[in-house]
């Protein structure tokens, strides 16, 4: 254990500079302007929650869980999500509030990684809950709200993977009763995309082959509406039939929003989280490899919390977003710098007032002509950049006046 | 050590429902849009910090950090400022960049009380940092900076009061060079404000008259300008006599910016934070006994980041001023609740997004004529609250368009 030097970091949290924070504040700020737009409308809760309640309910495996003990030996986390914060919420502060309740967050969230991993330990989600309506209109209604957010970020190019949990459990509990550990198996390797491995353990279980092709056909269900009713000839289960149901209607109403052509149905996608129990997707931006948000039906999450109710939400992830639209030109203020001598003060400063009531960014610098002051701080170096942009002191400015 | 119950938060940390929440963004926006008129720009750092650096070198006693173990076993803190971390920027991903550098940052901190306390261990701070520039002028443009601020946060009235720590240091190492308890006493009496046991101290050291009357003297140094050459007779020591002309310089810089009229001169204040090293000043509202904002200049911790510089800043208490605008009432859109049945979803769908362009806060519902859904949930029970809001669910709209 090395004592860390004073410029470090701990592993995995990071610094954002002026030109990324601006990015970032522009996204937040669209996002959940479009959100209030929906109906959501923005909740803070709390960095630090009680292990024994939020972070026991929270998707995050508990390894992964950043702990820490209060001053009267009490558990706690830094919150690794906003949903199950929020659930608490929902049950408390707002339990006298009738369903549906539409709740909207900005916030950052925490997961301790092992340091070789690169991860971020501390990222920001952008996110919405839907909480106490169990309908397909409100599983639908959150999608076309994430593809809303999307396009409000700046993401141009994105494609929302849309699944049921309830298709590959039901369609599993018919096929593969006896093989609990290679369910788990399978699960493992869609979770991860590695379709070799699912192709190669399934044929390990020594099935027959009708259930070895059943079992191989999902690989094929990814697509547009057509994939529901291929889906409804794969498999007899009821519960993998009504989820299919489930996804049609929700297919229906995200056609009268407009916006399918965003949406495909991938019957092979399973939510990273545990405790989605119906409908998920995932969204992904041309040229990144990782989701940039992801979400689905959590049905059995606020009875921990003593107010059972269906819900449905996602969150973007923001720090990807960033990256996504990062080469993006933000709209910034013009930038003036005022440079004064000790008897123009007075004027200088009322000019500067003035342009910072139109809207620019004013820094003022005094000259130094005289001893006065220790630390000469104004010598005015000046570098033209080009024709509308000047250097001073490492900062550029579109406009640089002299007060002499 | 009880199980804490599933609804229960940790001590000292707050949910902040919508009504609230719109109110702080309102601060923050306009609090931040302010400070980029001036040219500070806004940075993030971590929530997590090594304890070995920035705890050690934040203000915060050590008592009050939060404290935590990475997977390495180094120590880390939860923020308990940001001026420690942007201290660590500018000394690492900014070194390159030429003083002055001017920062912002809107930022939720983090600090451990007795329980018994009631104070909050999560609150905000929205401030800047000056960094490189040791001038009268730097310390007058945060000054009138902080002004600026609480006026685009909404606080109407409000008073700053200017001190020195140099002038007390000056005059006690004149005076009490044999008391060094009797300085931390009184000092302590100055810091709470108990100006009775700070007279009871003084006379309880058998000072000579005229010392007595000069300790007693600096508890009328509260006012304007003419403080500054009252002080000048109290004492002849040099450090305190450069405070006093330090402090008329800072005056002179804040009667051209025009807004003399919110600061007086208050020789007694002590800034709360031990590594103040110069101008000190904190921000007063009406009807509120605690300050709104406090700042300063820190000419030694840029040091312990190995880039020595002089540095000036303040930070605005985000929760107080939260208290004092709150109730104030804020801009939000109108909402409208579009109730729909699936034969008039596309038709009611277009029309939402038609609203939501035009700047309203749409929420969508279906009405349950047929029994496809097993959940009733857009059974419209609406009532009229006045002639422009109706409250359907517990929700108020502005308008309620049905689609038959």
């Amino acid at each position: 254990m090395s004592k860390p030097k004073v410029f470090e970091k701990p592993t995995g949290v990071k610094d954002y500079l002026p030109e990324a924070v601006v990015k970032l504040r522009a996204i937040e700020n669209n996002v959940l302007q479009c959100m209030d737009r929906w109906g959501y409308r923005e909740i803070i809760t709390p960095t630090l929650e009680f292990y024994d309640t939020v972070g026991v309910a929270s998707s995050t495996e508990d390894r992964k869980l950043f702990k820490l003990l209060d001053r009267n030996g009490t558990t706690l986390v830094m919150r690794s999500d906003v949903t199950a914060p929020i659930a608490r919420v929902v049950a408390s502060l707002l339990k006298e509030q009738p369903f549906p309740i539409r709740l909207s967050y900005h916030a950052n969230v925490f997961r301790a990684f092992e340091s070789e991993a690169g991860r971020d330990a501390e990222f920001f989600q952008t996110g919405v809950e839907l909480v106490g309506d169990a309908s397909s209109e409100s599983d639908a209604e959150v999608v076309a709200l994430a593809i809303a957010s999307l396009q409000a970020a700046g993401v141009e190019q994105f494609k929302i993977a849309l699944g049921h949990v309830g298709f590959l459990n039901g369609l599993f509990k018919e096929t593969l009763r006896e093989h609990q550990d290679a369910q788990r198996s399978l699960k493992e390797c869609l979770l991860n995309r590695d379709y070799v491995g699912y192709r190669e353990t399934i044929k390990s279980l020594g099935l027959p082959t009708g259930v070895q092709q059943e079992l191989e056909g999902i690989l094929r269900l990814r697509g547009g509406q057509e994939i529901c009713s291929q889906a409804k000839q794969l498999t007899a289960d009821p519960t993998a039939q009504q989820s299919i149901a489930h996804l049609c209607e929700i297919w229906d109403v995200l056609k009268a929003y407009g916006v399918s052509e965003h949406v495909m149905i991938d019957l092979t996608m399973i939510g990273d989280i545990s405790y989605y129990t119906g409908m998920t997707f995932e969204g992904y931006a041309a040229d990144l490899g990782f989701p940039v948000c992801s979400g689905g039906r959590y049905d059995n999450l606020l009875m921990h919390f003593g107010r059972p109710a269906p819900a449905t939400g996602f969150a973007l992830k923001t720090n990807r977003i960033l990256e996504v639209v990062s080469k993006r030109p933000v709209e910034e203020p013009k930038r003036v710098l005022i440079a004064y001598t000790a008897s123009s003060r007075v004027e200088a400063f009322l000019q500067a007032k003035r342009l910072r009531e139109q809207e620019n960014a004013v820094v003022e610098t005094r000259l130094i002509a005289d001893e006065s002051i220790g630390q000469a701080t104004g010598r005015l170096v000046m570098t033209k950049l080009d024709n509308e942009t000047y250097s001073v002191g490492g900062i550029v400015y579109h406009d640089v006046i002299e007060f002499g």
